[in-house]
């Protein structure tokens, strides 16, 4: 497979690509006869792809993509899906950026690039290295919507965060400890920088030490701790909490 | 197999079943030198299960459990894990239950599970049909919380809840429709239920009609909606809040 060629099946994920303009259809698999082949946001957006479009009999579809959820439809594109991060310094008001240091699973990336879409955050910014990137499971993952969420690569992270900083953004990390608050405590208005740690290894200190505020998730099962995506969800609605109340 | 004969993989979940006096326990089958062979949490509850412990050389035990993420640890246990519903009339204070209405993907209810602990509920209620039971992917992905979680089945959900309802509970329906408030402009305080429904079809008119509350999540993203374990995580974790402020 070429680079920047990626694919996604089922009908949100392939609805998402082929309506937006950032990346060249390569192939569009419909099967005949399929609930896509009958969807109204797969069928509007055909009309712009119709050279691409392939109409397949459900024997032969089941063949090629039997092993995936597609909901008879399949599609191929390219295009550069992380991009470089932008500066935010002529921007103000509600401005949520999430910092995610050494994430490595892809579901959990897919379901956070899904959650912080809902949640209305505006870009995630990964590192290059240490780091799952944006994968054909990420994509399928995240049902579309990696199409609509910015996904900031960078080449260092603490760098980065340093450069946020001078645009006036505040920092928070989020971390187990004493001297962190309670999430729901943290203000989030304004231009903030959340950052999120994996759920073995947590944040890196260097990080961990830029960081303005602090912010805990109590974790009040006896045998577990919670898996980072549902953090994540739990931190992020608490921020259109606040900024919506 | 036999019924009601699970396995689960890795430190976590095999602690937190070891630990446990809700299961029998079959096998804890060990890889020699293995992480799991010197995590604490392991070796402290190894003791109760002395003649059940297999010692395995890597090379078995990766031709036996290769396939699995296992950090170096099996167990194979028996016993009940969906219990009936008992009264709660004689409680009082703060205590939330989820009822999840048609959730047929495991991992989804997993996490759900995983979450409600972390986030303090009480216990799940899922009905016998049209719902996901507690297989062994669910047990997996739980990472060890349903050892702690009640998972209450019942043969009638409607039923349930009128029960539930004569004893002092408020019923909140999770819905995005326009009749629905804020999910955080609900009061989530005192014995509350608190309804999910499965992402593609919703929650069963005839119990959305039993609800006293309905709450939706704004789904700000264009392209996609909430994962169903991502919004639980989002109104339990507001439910702490409210009840922790």
């Amino acid at each position: 497979m070429r680079k920047n060629q990626h694919t996604i099946y089922g009908i949100n994920g392939s609805a998402a690509v082929l309506a937006s303009k950032n990346y060249k259809i390569i192939d569009v698999f419909i099967q005949s006869g399929s609930p896509a082949e009958r969807d109204g946001n797969i069928t509007k957006a055909l009309g712009y792809h119709g050279g691409h479009i392939k109409f397949i009999k459900p024997t032969l579809f089941k063949t090629k993509f039997g092993k995936w959820r597609t909901q008879g439809v399949v599609v191929t594109f390219s295009g550069q899906i992380e991009q470089p991060i932008p500066s935010f310094k002529s921007q103000s008001g509600n401005i949520g950026l999430l910092v995610l240091d050494r994430i490595e699973d892809p579901q959990n990336l897919g379901q956070i690039i899904r959650t912080a879409e809902c949640a209305g955050i505006a870009g995630i910014i990964i590192p290059k290295h240490e780091s799952c990137g944006v994968t054909d499971t990420v994509i399928q993952v995240s049902q579309g919507a990696f199409t609509q969420m910015p996904i900031y690569q960078v080449n260092n992270l603490n760098q980065t965060i340093s450069n946020l900083k001078d645009e006036d953004f505040w920092v928070i990390a989020m971390e187990n400890s004493l001297k962190a608050k309670d999430w729901h405590k943290v203000d989030y208005s304004g231009k903030i920088l959340i950052i999120v740690g994996s759920e073995g290894r947590g944040i890196k200190k260097l990080l961990l030490d830029k960081s303005d505020f602090k912010a805990t998730i109590p974790m009040e099962g006896k045998t577990n701790s919670l898996n980072v995506s549902a953090a994540v969800s739990a931190v992020t609605f608490e921020r259109l909490r606040q900024i919506s109340s």
